[in-house]
């Protein structure tokens, strides 16, 4: 039998999501498990009526901000994508990269963008210490604007990446293994290899592997995080897994190798990022203006990668998996041998084998983003829902 | 009583603004009192149906042309949300912004990305005796591209900033005015005073004070205008002053010190600008190319401007205005001392205690703008709004 | 008596072309003559719908991709206003233009914006033998992504100007030449002279000369294709036009002068483009990254250019058309002698004399855009357009 929306509303109904209404998304980790199950629902809820052709624009005017103070295509589009799905038009602020805005500025701005902004997206992943800093100030700035009568609504913060965590892409991630695995009550007792991979480049985030384990430890999932000595992510995040996996009956633990992590994994998701130590010195140097200083950094750190060119994802390793087919999952873009350079994260043909999965698990993207916007600006989801159903309004309207 | 729309309505009912169907804005002096008056209303009568989350979304589709010949943020925004609150689409037109087109490529562009604009909204306060040139030169253009069936509509025109009016600034300062002082009506015989104020930076547009002393002189305020010598406002706009108070019942007088000004004052407007002559000469340079000349110019005003540093709305000064208590106001962003200069135009504890009010004037202009759409392009405002009441989609759908 | 929608739905209804549906459009000549004329027909369906203020949105939301390898302003707001014509709204792929993306990038890059986008414009026109297996590439993966399931739509692609084609431009030109003769029916026989002429500017791409030649020997028309000697067009489209002309009863035939092919011709159309070998070796060039030989190809060209600065199109030669009168067409801007250059294309008063029909050419195409999206996505367009004039909602709504 098809699903239908209604047992979308039903697990809804069972859920306590109530401080959700007029709420931001920051962290994961500041959310309950009845909340982030609300969210993998109305993601799929949407879906299923995107696909089943029903419109689900709540807004007829609006905008969506979105501020990128990091280059961005996927991230921007699943913005944009989410937006228009819920009748929301995105308005880019372009602050210009080098320019971190700080202070009265960011107050004065935030209100001045925000007259009929319902959404605002903030991506700033850049600066360890500064990301989450910038949205809370941001948020701060419209939630008095707000209050002063200013802004006739509060706008919701979608943090579309920051300093400490990668909430949408987290996510969408874990919807896809939900899908996967055939129910998030299958993922207890899943083993779970977030591993660092080499790459040629430098500074990758470290958002995404501490939006991992932050995340999927969440699910009584048995969550390994392997990397070389001196990769180590933000401890606080560290601690956080600790306690999730505590709290879910899973587990979170470190190991020093690929091997080790790969081992019996059921999902493996081998990706570079940079050291949490480099990462807050580099944040000091562009804070000195220490553009010599950031220079050298870049060439030690990259000295510093290429001793590890061994953490790359193989055939080899991937044999080594549950049944040699662990579930291989990426961010995107990743670095694939031989094909975006000579020696990278992953091998072609593991890659290529896994392409459409890795596809699929994007695509959740758009829909999480969205997820969050609707339960931060329907008070009653459910009855939201239905009524879109009833309304019946064709997103592509044709005889 | 709370008001309601049909209040908004009877006030259009006693104006006479016929002449505004189909038409543009370029200068407030261009219209009527009553024009005016229908401007604040409908601007007030769309916040108010946004706040009451009834959509007023008056377009199924088409598009609004943005034309920036200068950097913005909130100009565009608030353009962007006009457009958005009216139910057109945004779509900017980046000429580069060194490239000033000419002649028949003005009048080629201007059809080409027409087709289905309803809207063109252009800044472009760069260059004294150049701006409001430019736009006349647009609109002309498709004027003629819709009377020879080549643009099925003409787009209406809203100046965003030229070199002689900044509108929807003045208008939204004007509409701030009335609803602090409770109405139009009480705005007789209270005194403003619009002042240059020191900056160290360089070049700032003349449109401001040029709009507001062009503007508030038109409801019987004694308007007051004070710079230091050689910072004098283009002479046609002193003549639009004039005639203008003495047509209202109020008063254009010249002083030469923010004392003078700010005495008694129950409004004050300090803001750099640049000087008149200099601006003149700097277009001229422009024009010949002669950027050494411009660097030195450059460096001239500089030098100039710190002669005047004196000229700060302190809060010695603001003691002296009407009961200590004068409205501050600014179009933003402010020089702010010892936050974003070391002496500017105002000190820090005077802009801190305005904070709010000021963002509530900046929060008009959106709703200003969309005014000027809504009655160029309805040739019935009251039954429409009327109409958009009875048709009563909610801008933001929930149950 | 005035048209009606049914003249246009049985004009379609005469029609086969049901292949359409869920399809792209790469190149005219891929496409039957039924199927131009059903855009033709929509096209002024779609343009007699909006002028009686009917709304066409058929997307309530939905993106509509541009990606753009070269600049553009006329095709970007054509583009802009038929996606807005049909509710979709726009969003920017912006790649950097000197990156040139390939393999696993594109396969990538058009899976992940796709996921709520129902139609793609992509314009790259800059390489001889790269843009339309760059399109080809792009559609084959997100063909694929739907199959997959990945995507939960297959993309349309819109061709904004390839190597090979521009036919948006093609097809506007065709619609106005339409209107120009009242009715398709009166092409046949028509004497159009497609001819090289003089630009000071470098490389302009021959899509649309290659456009023209390919489209109207459709129609029965004598299609007279002149240039240089060097100036060759590619060899395979004009092997389609000779077909072409075989098989609607016209004839495509070349000269070596503009005064052979302006003698009696009812049509002309003098444009500059570079010549074909040219580009190809500035292909290999930029491939190996030898940009001083990109600079030194550019001032042959320059110079190779000057040779045939008598190729203008002048008064004296519009005076050997067909009773003095030939309609003269391009595609816009032209270079006019003594406006936008000393020599250029066309001479001042020629240009100035036919503005507006020119300007009518240009307007056709946001409606032939909107008319290939209408005809790929709605799978009955008769049906679709009388719902859609049932369905009466206003474009733009006043009492």
């Amino acid at each position: 039998m098809d699903k239908t929306l209604q047992q979308y509303i039903d697990k809804l109904n069972s859920l306590n999501f109530a401080e959700m209404y007029n709420g931001d998304f920051y962290l994961t980790w500041d959310k309950t498990q009845d909340e982030l199950e609300a969210i993998f629902t109305v993601a799929d809820a949407l879906r299923y009526m995107r696909e089943n052709n029903i419109s689900t624009t709540i807004f007829e005017s609006g905008l969506g901000i979105s501020l990128f103070r990091d280059n961005s295509t996927r991230t921007r589009f699943s913005f944009a994508s989410a937006c228009n799905l819920l009748g929301l038009e995105v308005q880019d602020l372009d602050e210009g990269k080098s320019q971190v805005a700080h202070g009265e500025t960011v107050r004065e701005t935030a209100n001045m963008v925000s007259f009929m902004a319902d959404v605002i997206g903030i991506r700033d992943d850049m600066y360890i210490g500064k990301g989450h800093t910038y949205q809370k100030e941001f948020m701060d700035a419209v939630t008095e604007g707000n209050k002063a009568g200013i802004l006739e609504q509060k706008p919701t913060l979608v943090n579309l990446q920051c300093d400490i965590d990668h909430p949408t892409q987290a996510m969408a991630d874990a919807l896809h293994i939900i899908h996967e695995f055939g129910g998030i009550e299958n993922l207890k007792g899943k083993k779970v290899a977030m591993t660092w991979a080499y790459s040629p480049s430098y500074g990758k985030p470290l958002s995404v592997p501490q939006g991992i384990v932050g995340l999927m430890t969440r699910f009584g999932m048995d969550v390994v995080l392997a990397h070389p000595e001196g990769y180590e992510i933000m401890p606080e995040v560290e601690e956080v897994a600790k306690k999730n996996a505590a709290a879910s009956g899973g587990s979170f633990t470190k190991v020093n190798t690929m091997a080790e992590a790969f081992k019996d994994a059921d999902v493996v998701y081998p990706k570079s990022w940079a050291p949490f130590a480099a990462m807050e010195k580099r944040t000091v140097l562009y804070g000195n203006g220490d553009m010599a200083g950031v220079k050298a950094l870049e060439l030690e750190l990259l000295e510093q990668n290429k001793q590890h060119m061994d953490w790359c994802c193989t055939e080899e390793l991937m044999a080594t998996t549950k049944d040699g087919k662990a579930l291989y999952m990426h961010c995107l873009p990743a670095d694939i041998n031989d094909v975006s350079c000579v020696n990278g994260e992953v091998e072609a043909t593991v890659f290529d084998r896994y392409r459409d999965p890795l596809y699929m698990e994007a695509s959740y993207k758009p829909y999480i983003i969205a997820a969050m916007i609707f339960l931060a600006k329907v008070k009653d989801p459910q009855a939201t829902l239905k009524a879109l159903e009833e309304r019946s309004v064709a997103r592509w309207f044709q005889k």
